[in-house]
């Protein structure tokens, strides 16, 4: 076999064969494989047309196909098939070949395979991708990490398959070096979950708190779209509110059972700012309203042996309720900087902990298309990381701060009524919470540190010198315990 | 050297010293040794007289010391110098003895440790302590873990040393096998952060929204320990609020800079709950409100750039001041109960995944005395597991149901009153959602469903039939997906 492949793509489940006809479509000559041979059949059957494929049967033939220095992009299950269809490749392949995880791999996976790697002279990529099966086809996000010298050889090949922002500018990036990539994916997910949850309080409470019909609510969605808000997951979630289901002529939001689904990318943004400690209570928030709204058992046993609560409908009139949807609009925009500004000083934390040389500004920019975070908005956190205005944190950046200080009365508006009420918004006070936290010159984290002193001899630090101290709390029966 | 002591201790720092003194008051001959001499003699200086101690020079010399089976009880650092006082200890112990690491080891390292040495003969019991120097001195609470025949010969030693709860039980109990004592450890804490910042956002609440002093909060405190908040940490508080500072006069809370410290435990049990798939947002809120705190640099920003807020003095008249701190005293309550409840489940879903069988009657059982959480109300949770009305949740045990139930409007005005003036209350605002969400009939997760379809493909179930379905959410532009 000629080695006259540009790139070669191994799986060609949904995410691999999109990638792969997205590839083909720019002009690239693509080396197709999948361990079941049945699947490449059928993908040249359907896809052969689109362009310059050479489907192989083995890994060696495949990687023989390949043009050097070699190009495979990896997109088979996270784990051990991935580690398994690396170390094949690995073995079949030369110095300074290059090999692309563009799977959902854990970000600390990636940075042990990268060294393993390295150490064999093959450059390991931890791609992420963002955008689905659509995007991999029409053009995705995509986060690459690894070294300069695979950046060079992959660079105009991603910026080609990539989605374009509306300014044209390709949405992918050299994050920095081994994992992170996958990191910056991981945290686009986590930011993704408190999105999503967010919309979902929004519309749980013009629902249950405003009584509107599914298709009303999709409506002021519609319109929400033309504001700040204008992004893809408000976009979709119009669509999912104005879908009639077939079978019963209702709308589809009511015929689908509320336990919602995740993947653990969610839960491992949490799991990595616990360790980062960075507070990130709105990924966090609605990681856990997932988890809450799965556990069948427990729900069905509070509609089994309910509790009493007030009734739901808000104290709203009709003449009152176009303004208070304002109001429920502001205060998702207000909850939704938030989270974007935990989600951005995740990324921060790890570049500093890792050593990557993270350009934040960058990372928003690349979110602007074919992922599913992807919004208008993005634009302006680009903007606000280029200026230098929200190094700390986004939510000082003054096009972020002013819309906050003006959406904040419509926010504490919202979550009063949503409490009084009885309609869970996890998501919106969590956020609040975290803002009126930020913005609290004393925190009762003093009583804390009291406390822990009491008990453990923690000791503390004092406001008016420097220096570590710890009260003698001697009471009759206590052990004294000397001063530090 | 005869081999006469009953026990061992290696590590005799703060904690190991006061639990060597704890074993020789009950009659114990305690064997102790210290990797650096000095600190062993200077133990047998301040406390020789206190009972029978044989201090050694090297853990030779200290295992050679031990009557068969030995036990020896570590009580040094967690991480690498546990493993290497383990490998230190079992190079020279024989089959049959037993190792008990009474430090604050993540639960999985002591699974990985118990299989080693059980692979070698040697008994390895991972156990909680908790209550501090003071508890380790006079009785703490104890959770061990490991084998029936290691607790055979362990449960006279540590019913003796542990602390007893008003009743004369001894806290302690065999909590399951391997990891499960350093589990329920692990919670324990975790438990302990939501307690803390459940007081510490009550006091703020007073402070800032009722304007009241340290010594006046503090003289409600010692009110509420007199109802069901009956507990250690509300006693403490009382003691720290009216606690002035020497130097200053000022009120000691005042001087202590509000940045709250931690270890690590309260990120290990939202870490691991989120693995698990058990929301605990009561201690996750409290472990990122502790993290919030420390930010220094993000806190001087907002001070120096500020956000403008609300007052947040109360709409409380001096009338009704008293009415509202009963409100205050009502949402800690709640709050408390269902912070207490989220870990009770993350325990009970440990249990059912790692194969322990954990008795949840018993963990609140030795809650009672000893430790940070002991509480009045351990008594009534320990009832309700034992009457099993709390299998699926504390919340549906009918003393606490109805105790949430009378206190639901409180907790609720509460709420209102701290989001309608900027005063964060993460835990209260977050408990309260999680019993909202459980409330609820529906959540709006079934729109995330739909949402997750749409973009990815992901499916959902129906709530009229079996089944997995996909909509074909076909729009010009988009691929069409194929009906799963």
């Amino acid at each position: 076999m000629t080695a006259e492949a540009n790139v070669g793509v191994v799986g060609l489940a949904a995410m691999g064969a999109s990638l792969s006809r997205n590839l083909a479509r720019h002009g690239y000559k693509v080396a197709v494989y999948n361990r079941t041979y049945a699947r490449t059949e059928n993908f040249m059957k359907n896809y052969a047309s689109e362009g310059e494929f050479f489907p192989s049967k083995t890994v060696r033939e495949f990687v023989d196909s390949l043009e050097k220095p070699r190009v495979a992009i990896i997109m088979v299950k996270a784990g051990q098939p991935t580690d398994d269809v690396i170390e094949e490749l690995a073995a079949v392949m030369d110095k300074g070949d290059i090999i692309v995880d563009a799977g959902n791999a854990y970000f600390k996976d990636t940075m042990r395979r990268e060294k393993a790697m390295a150490a064999r002279g093959i450059h390991f990529v931890g791609c992420g991708v963002s955008g689905g099966e659509e995007g991999a086809l029409l053009g995705p996000s995509m986060m690459p990490g690894g070294s300069d010298e695979s950046w060079e050889r992959l660079k105009p090949m991603f910026e080609a398959i990539a989605a374009k922002a509306s300014d044209g500018t390709p949405c992918v990036a050299h994050i920095g070096p081994n994992g992170a990539g996958h990191f910056v994916k991981m945290v686009h997910n986590g930011i993704e979950y408190a999105d999503m949850q967010l919309i979902a309080e929004s519309y749980d409470l013009m629902r249950r708190g405003l009584k509107m019909t599914p298709a009303e609510i999709g409506d002021v969605f519609e319109q929400w779209n033309k504001t700040d808000l204008d992004s893809y997951l408000v976009e979709i979630t119009a669509e999912v509110l104005h879908k009639v289901d077939d079978k019963t002529g209702m709308p589809l939001v009511d015929v689908i059972v509320d336990h919602a689904g995740m993947k653990g990318t969610g839960t491992w943004t949490v799991q990595t700012a616990l360790s980062l400690e960075v507070p990130v209570t709105g990924i966090a928030e609605a990681v856990f309203a997932r988890g809450l709204s799965g556990q069948t058992e427990l729900r069905e046993k509070a509609q089994a042996d309910p509790f009493d609560g007030p009734d739901p409908k808000f104290d709203v009139d009709d003449e009152q309720r176009d303004d208070f949807i304002e109001h429920i609009r502001k205060a998702l925009y207000a909850s939704k900087i938030v989270a974007y500004a935990q989600g951005f000083n995740e990324i921060a934390a790890a570049g500093k902990h890792y050593g990557w040389d993270i350009d934040m500004a960058e990372v928003a920019r690349i979110w602007r298309a074919g992922c599913i975070i992807r919004a208008k908005f993005l634009d302006r956190i680009s903007e606000a990381f280029e200026s230098g205005t929200a190094d700390i944190s986004l939510l000082f950046a003054p096009y972020f701060k002013s819309g906050i200080q003006e959406d904040e009365p419509s926010w504490r508006a919202v979550v009063e009524q949503a409490v009084r009420h009885g309609i869970p918004c996890p998501v919106f006070s969590s956020s609040l919470a975290y803002f009126d936290g930020l913005r609290s010159k004393r925190l009762p984290a003093s009583l804390i540190q009291g406390q822990r002193d009491l008990f453990g001899a923690h000791t503390y630090q004092r406001v008016d010198e420097p220096g570590v101290f710890h009260t003698l709390w001697t009471e009759p029966g206590k052990p004294e315990i000397k001063e530090k």
